[in-house]
């Protein structure tokens, strides 16, 4: 009576059960991996930004800091240079396995970086040492060309997850980020379970991850969500901003032929602007401005302001990433819009946090289930409706220049 | 020095506001007509449930009941009796407008099988509501081919998100049940807005939503991590059990050359089955239940009587939905497994309301996202898991026989 399909169907638990124990067991090596190594990104960050405050004229050793980046990368790293887009071109058309050296350089200069007083972030950083770390597996495991596609989602997964301590996240992530505009289910599963240990393997260090509160969320009606629209709308054109000027001020330092010299340039006038406008709130990850922005009246400048530095500093060839820069962005950019609509504070700093992010990655389900695992459930709406307009209004283009355009957002 | 690409880039911010004014005003009339009969369908739902079970009696006329279910879309509904499969369907290869008769005619069917004591759910009807009005809009807008796909979509993400409480759940869930293990965003935006305003609409009739709370959540740790996955296994094992049973039953009751027989012969089955039984606690939408499977000590077998209840009920042609019941079987099934898994009752409770409708319709993120929507976000890991578990473990048929397999599970 049962069609071949269905007896198909009914046997296909087997395979299943291989596969769960499989990915189970490979996904608890590159978590725990991923996110030691994670846990060892964030201490060393918050060594490197504990320092650079309390030592400030370190800060005008920037260009030297830059040179030594640029030249490390320049004699030891041109096979891993291209960072984050280099793991999406791989997933996409499989060339060569990802060099473990990808994780310890990017450290390194993510260090440096901050260290010095660079603007820049740490997710990049994060899914690098993830993704190469896992990739490594695609040789001990001799996995063939699908599986390796999974390995490659595992391991932005893991760091993504781990980085941040949002496991749904950085598992939606790892699988939106790769097409824009459409997301396929092959690796759902390796993907959360890669997220979930690594984030739990990173909390069993001594970290700790940033909290924020997002309390007072009104009621949705028509005014509140007209007033989401338009604020996702700005958002979106925050995040697009970034991509064009990060991209601008790459072009521009291209210019320069000898890479070495283009962070050397580049944190010379880092370090003046700092010196010039006497305030460090705008080099670094930014942290402090970050949590402010969900309840102090900050200068409604703020967000241009570490734009300009965080795509100058990237551009220059500096390392780190683009997520925290990006939170930076959108959580004053939503604290300078109490200014003109009536939403609570926190609630827009939120929706900012997450949007810009969502717009310049073109992620925004990724981004709605971070916010609901930073800010609680209580605002889900709001961000969701941020990030999805955000995520229409940012063109499609965005920071990682290698994702493929997978449906129209429009 | 800009290329073509980015001169694009940078004015299509122009369509995309166009786009964005034209399925805000779209969305506002579909989302407050469909969400106002999601509300129709709750109070008419509350009051049929009322009736019966202070009138008992009137479960032996289930087989009239079913007859007269039968006979109405025998003689008048044939264009719309295959509910929605036919929304998938159009969404696929569109061929006609969804006749605007499917949103009565579901209504008083589903009305019917409550009143007279059927087991099945309510999604189905909100679903075929909202799919029905939105698609008239296709007509009086005039709107071209891939614009009546986004149209369909809306009607769903509107009818779930409104009959559920749960705005962000039926946006995804709207964009998830079309293809099995792919999600395009074509119409994210809009059903999202659909979604919000649809759940907003109905909150402003005088409905309610039954509220659950999953308190008692342990941390995430390798011992928790194991139980969650062999309790998602479980979850995913029961979706397809659903999925089979019901479609078993369907293909019997075809047997019945006549269509409107199978309604009353099964109808009388299924009063008789009360009567030996001497409960009414498997017929109906069975909410009460649902709400005890969080706290109380519930007999191990509750899951397989609502089980094969619905899956008959259903089979017989009487109208409803399956999710309800599925939130049930999988509620009562997490309970049953308190004395398996060392996890707290309501959490197991909860990972199974939405677990087994996510491996029965192939949407687990939609059904994380209603997880976090209706518990909280304090158990999101262990949603996540068990969704996605649970999905992968259901095989590569759910309820929908019209949904299509967009890239395999493993």
């Amino acid at each position: 009576m049962a069609s071949i399909k269905e007896k198909l169907t009914s046997i296909e638990q087997i395979p299943s059960l291989v596969y769960l124990c499989k990915w189970l067991l490979i996904c608890a090596i590159i978590g725990v991996l991923a996110g030691s190594a994670s846990a060892a990104l964030l201490e060393s960050l918050h060594w490197a930004t504990e320092y650079r405050e309390s030592h400030k004229w370190i800060i005008a050793l920037l260009p030297i800091g830059g040179l030594i980046v640029g030249l490390v990368y320049h004699y030891f790293g041109t096979s891993v240079v291209k960072g984050n887009n280099q793991l999406l071109e791989e997933f996409h058309s499989p060339n060569k396995i990802i060099p473990f050296k990808m994780a310890p350089l990017v450290l390194f200069g993510t260090v440096m970086t901050h260290l010095f007083g660079g603007s820049a972030g740490r997710e990049g950083s994060a899914v690098q040492m993830g993704g190469a770390i896992a990739d490594q597996f695609t040789k001990w495991f001799k996995l063939n060309k699908d599986d390796r596609k999974i390995v490659i989602v595992v391991g932005v997964s893991a760091g993504f997850a781990s980085v941040f301590g949002t496991p749904l996240a950085g598992a939606i992530f790892a699988l939106e980020v790769m097409v824009l505009g459409r997301m396929r289910y092959d690796a759902l599963f390796a993907s959360v379970l890669a997220g979930v240990i690594a984030d739990y393997a990173c909390k069993m260090w001594p970290v700790h991850h940033t909290h924020y509160g997002v309390e007072n969320v009104p009621g949705i009606a028509p005014d509140t969500l007209i007033y989401a629209i338009v604020a996702g709308l700005v958002f979106g054109l925050g995040g697009l901003a970034f991509s064009k000027l990060t991209h601008f001020f790459t072009v521009l330092f291209k210019k320069l032929n000898y890479p070495p010299l283009r962070p050397l340039i580049g944190g010379a006038v880092v370090a003046m602007a700092v010196y010039l406008i006497g305030t460090t709130k705008y080099i670094g990850l930014g942290v402090p401005t970050i949590v402010a922005a969900f309840d102090a009246d900050l200068p409604w400048y703020d967000f241009a302001a570490k734009l300009v530095f965080t795509a100058f500093t990237l551009g220059a060839g500096f390392k780190g990433g683009e997520v925290t820069p990006l939170f930076y962005i959108g959580a004053t950019l939503g604290n300078a819009l109490i200014w003109i609509l009536p939403l609570p504070t926190d609630l827009l700093a939120g929706m900012g946090f997450v949007a810009v992010f969502a717009a310049a990655t073109n992620t925004p389900i990724a981004c709605t289930v971070m916010a609901i695992e930073l800010f609680g459930a209580k605002g889900a709406v709001y961000f969701g409706i941020a990030c999805v307009v955000a995520y229409m209004f940012s063109g499609h283009s965005g920071i990682y220049s290698s994702q493929i355009v997978g449906s129209p957002k429009h």
